[in-house]
């Protein structure tokens, strides 16, 4: 893909003009370790299923992990930079933007938001650096739409809390040194609800295997996670966080990560179709000259440019503090849905070559397919909306009530 | 509809924290305007194909006709605040925020921007109080895409001007006070330009017939004018527009206002809506509870916000001076194509009351079919916007070259 | 719209090639029908809310009016036949499609399903000649999604029924002479059923209102109906009729129809963008030579001709008695779900002149709305099928358990 | 996935009562053969990009090479049985469905409509048997979609033919015992055209080497293919080709075969999104009591039953011999782009497992990209089915003349 395409894409709508100097310096900084450290070796991990492990205190010294946390060695930089952050990452590839929402937006929150200050000053900092890397327990086998169905229990034995459980879907698990577990707790006192532990990987009892057979986001790891009698000390617990409120907190964290980072999946595929579409001749003039690949660049541009602006208004409600998750769905929902229908539209005009690896758009493609779901799918998200617009929950049958 | 239901609409996302209190106060005045004086009757005059010309007087004493200008009587509003007040009206009537367009963007704009201090003079007070009705002459008969093929023609004949041809689908003719015509000019020297001339309608040879049969903006006018020897004095030319950039920069100032404009009609048909959503029961429970109902008003709400996003982002381009035609096109393409969709889905909400005049949305399905034509075609904003990403015009066959 | 193009449109597929001579002549007569005496008026009717109660007796002598029922002067038609016949007719207006569904497909048909002999003996042969004009009151103003929750009762007095409750989107109960009334009956031993009467439109308590400021189908009448009182001879029931299968086997006869009919509107939309981009020119070409317009006439036409293979083959499933509810709930929703896109592409294609009376297309997509919303929405088809596959009824949160 | 889902999905529209008895039984032969000989090793195959070469003689003893050819060891079927076994072993894997129509469909066919006797008797038994494999050397590194930009060239030279140029995306050239092999050949008499050549894959100068990095049919082979001063007999030459008309009769057979094939992976990927709905529970229920899920399924339900009416339609036209390159082109547009829809949805309902090998949706998904830019892009066939309805060519800006 030229340079043209990409200037291009970032210039038409003049969305530089929204941001301060600040927030095109992580911009500036994020594209650079995307393009240097990533891009080169995406297409090879991608098919030899490698995470590269080596890149995460890259990430760290950049300052992108937890970079909008203050303190403990995070950047504290605003909601806005880190998106800008995230959506450069994800243009080279969603594992690893994805690892940077596992890391700073799901585990390290977690600690940030709930966390003792001595379970902050521990993990944090290091974390932080990338020395250490985090992962967050929530999803369990029977299905991430409903965390309320939670099986995984956490019961008191003396000093101690047990831990009995599996998740499933964790990302990074099998490589972290800390987990975020959330489990349906019961107290000394009798009293249960569901809270957050955090689990040095090497407890006894923790196992995670990655999942294998994935066809998306192949150049990351997702992992299940077994908790079997997991022994861990009365402060393992996270003191600040009773309820799904708590882990609800870190996903929308995720999400609006999400919001930004599809976007750079797009942008990426869009990029490449612009390319090829202003170089690839075909019957005696570039393809980028016939009307019907000029009509779906088009599309696929004012999707791109809305999304990047949604994003935006989001991140500037978020710098406001007046987020709310329902607009938070709307932007998850969208980006997603949106980035997949223009790596689709990409891909129709690469033609041929366009299902190798000589462009991004087939990985792309595939690793939406991930991000499509995790986080909430499309459904959950119009329904968490549509419940704002109606008043009504319609999750399932039983929700309408 | 219930009020509710446009609280919601409008609340949801926050849109209004990213407006001044000028802006608030300009759509508020509109959203009374559109809400007293256009609902009540609006579909009375749809089904009687009537434009109750009394309402002029009306909106120029509102300050809503040329109020992006400044001076000569006009308001001096900034672009979004012109947005606001186009998305207000065309909530109730695309009829109405037509006329406003059409006197405003296109009429005085082409006097303000091209005219001579005496015909500024002359003209923009009486048409900024609505005591003078405007109009602009650019479509002929043989198509709207492409006024290159103008044939209308003036010429100079001692000290006058001698116009000659025809033009199709001018709104406001038959009552219009004054038109600006634009022709193929031969002047006294045999050189030859697109020019614009102002022509007072009770000029011999002017003649201006009322488009019948129209399914669409039947609350609005829009006639055939033919020109048959129209003579102006020399000084009925604007001086200051030669070529077709002339009337392409009044057209640019009329998209934008579709630009917004449309996002109200959407507005109108998303409250419908999800207002019959909330009350309407069957199955023993409100419609609204139904996920593909939700669905649907989770989908129609996403598009307008987008679009409502995108119409404020070129609102303050436009205020920075920096807003370019592509990127005009991009606005008009997405936001007439969105509201249509989102009236066929909140159309397929209503059921059946929902094809009666009881909501507001069948009008506005069939007002934005001429609004989806008029200022451009969906095909030519995506070619418009194809000629920026790629570099290579591909309008016709012959423009690829 | 050119021969040339209904010629193209109708060769392409050679579908004729899967009718019978029978079937062929059929149609030619219905597309006689249609192009002679519905399509010079049908403009000046739609806009003048006109229905042209003298084509009643025309429909009836050309053999259209019950022409799939065998004996009582009906014309013992084929399913596909029947289906051509409703193709042909709603190529000029749903409103005339219509009006044969609801005298042949549902009044006529109650009576040949459900009447005794002497009913079937008095009505079918002056329903099938049009010298009577029959309704089916069936939809309540509650919704007509959940026949269910039917209010209008009918309960026994010595030797009459009296029927009591209010019915509403009743085609042609203004000016029907006998009207088929379903009511929740209490006979006189106590047993309740919902049963269908035969009820003379000049019985004494029954009043039918048209519904007033329609913006569809406005060339035909659909009624608000009022029974105070109605007293009937105890042999004006419905012998052969028990419970809601009874109406809803008529409802699937009208549905069979539309699956055929609203493709008939689709093909009129096609014919008239088709035979658009083959003469309007612009930028020195037609149309038609621009592949984004080549493009959406190439998606028309896939969907109309996919449609029409579906439509025939529900067809020739119900000739050979196997036609199943879940199909005819597929063919309902396909039929007229693409033939509204149909309608708004071809719209998008004819550009200014389109939004006149000069092309059918605003007028069909006005009336397909009504046609999407009657005999079941696209949701409650898609549960149909969508209960059919997974075993489970998802109408309304209720029905999942 | 549940076999329950698959007899569904086959059952609803009973359209095996549309099948004669012998067709019947290929299908069956080959969804048996599907299911035993491909599924189980198809994941690992996919992963692994393994071509598995040991199926080919199966597939010959089963009778599925060449299987619609008369004599020559060829089972003669109808193009109804061919098309059904496409459909089932796509239902596998594209790339098995692409072998088929690779060896059968151009190799075989090229050989039997347009070779000598003694060519036919030399190869067409021993590929029906698969002993020999075939491929079909058209598509050159500039494009496929304009054959007409041929650089390979055949020059006499005394009684040879000598072959130079170079083909790309050629399906199995680098396994082939023969290659066709077509070039703008210039006879000994000066007159040039284009014919097509049989080239056993030993041939000096005769290079094929697989394209690496591929994301989609991996299970299959692709190649790059040079020719470099090949000499064959004068003989090899095929006798009964010159001109295009050659190489595009032998692409109409192979995108018949697509037509079905295609619907045969949206069955899969329908399947396998429905076996989900019905046991996966979230929530408490399964995912298919959803009203969101349930509308996902019936759409992709209804796109899947008319692919293939139209496949089925499309057969009895090439049975009774009146099939045009139109028509199949509709047929191939529209079975890809909704089987690649189809494909989509499903995977939207599998959630977090569907994005492993558990489930073959995203393998489908993947090679569909593939068959949609083989044999011709969606452009393509929009604009051959768009020169049909407009008489106008618009594949270029030079076409439009």
């Amino acid at each position: 893909m030229s340079t043209d395409s990409a200037l291009i894409v970032d210039t038409v709508f003049d969305l530089d003009a929204l941001l301060t100097e600040e927030e095109r310096g992580w911009q500036q900084k994020a594209r650079a370790f995307a393009t240097e450290r990533i891009l080169p070796v995406i297409e090879d991990d991608f098919e030899n299923k490698h995470f590269r492990r080596e890149l995460v205190a890259e990430l760290g010294a950049a300052g992108f992990l937890g970079m909008h946390l203050q303190g403990y060695g995070c950047a504290g930089a605003g909601a806005v930079a880190y998106g800008l952050v995230c959506l450069e990452l994800e243009s080279a590839d969603s594992g690893w933007r994805t690892f940077v929402s596992v890391q700073g937006s799901l585990a390290m929150s977690a600690i940030y938001k709930h966390g003792s200050e001595e379970q902050k000053q521990h993990w944090l900092p290091r974390m932080a650096t990338g020395e250490a890397i985090g992962c967050f327990g929530l999803t369990e086998p029977s299905g991430g739409s409903d965390p309320a169905a939670m099986t995984t229990t956490a019961r008191r034995d003396g000093e101690e809390w047990v831990l009995d459980g599996a998740k499933r879907w964790i990302g990074l698990a099998s490589i972290a040194d800390v987990a975020v577990i959330w489990a349906k707790a019961t107290d000394s006192d009798g009293s249960t609800a569901v809270r957050g532990f955090v689990v040095p990987t090497d407890t006894d009892g923790f196992t995670a295997t990655p999942i294998d057979g994935k066809l998306s986001m192949r150049a990351s790891i997702q992992c299940d996670v077994t908790l079997e009698g997991v022994r861990l000390p009365v402060d393992a617990v996270l003191p600040g966080a009773r309820g799904l409120s708590g882990p609800f907190s870190c996903l929308n964290e995720a999400r609006y990560g999400i919001v930004w980072g599809a976007m750079g999946a797009a942008r990426s595929c869009l990029e490449a179709a612009l390319g090829r579409a202003r170089t690839r001749e075909v019957f005696g003039e570039p393809i980028g000259a016939r009307q019907l690949v000029q009509g779906k660049l088009a599309d696929m541009f004012v999707e791109y440019e809305k999304g990047v602006l949604l994003a935006l208004h989001l991140g500037r409600l978020k710098e406001r503090g007046t987020l709310t998750p329902a607009q938070i769905s709307v932007g998850k929902l969208n980006s997603v849905r949106e980035a997949l229908h223009i790596a689709h539209e990409a891909r129709s005009i690469l033609a041929g070559d366009g299902i190798t690896s000589a462009f991004p758009v087939m990985r792309h493609m595939a690793n939406l397919e991930s991000v499509r779901t995790y986080e909430g799918t499309d459904e959950i998200h119009q329904l968490v909306l549509g419940r704002e617009l109606t008043g009504i929950a319609a999750f399932s049958s039983a929700s309408v009530a």
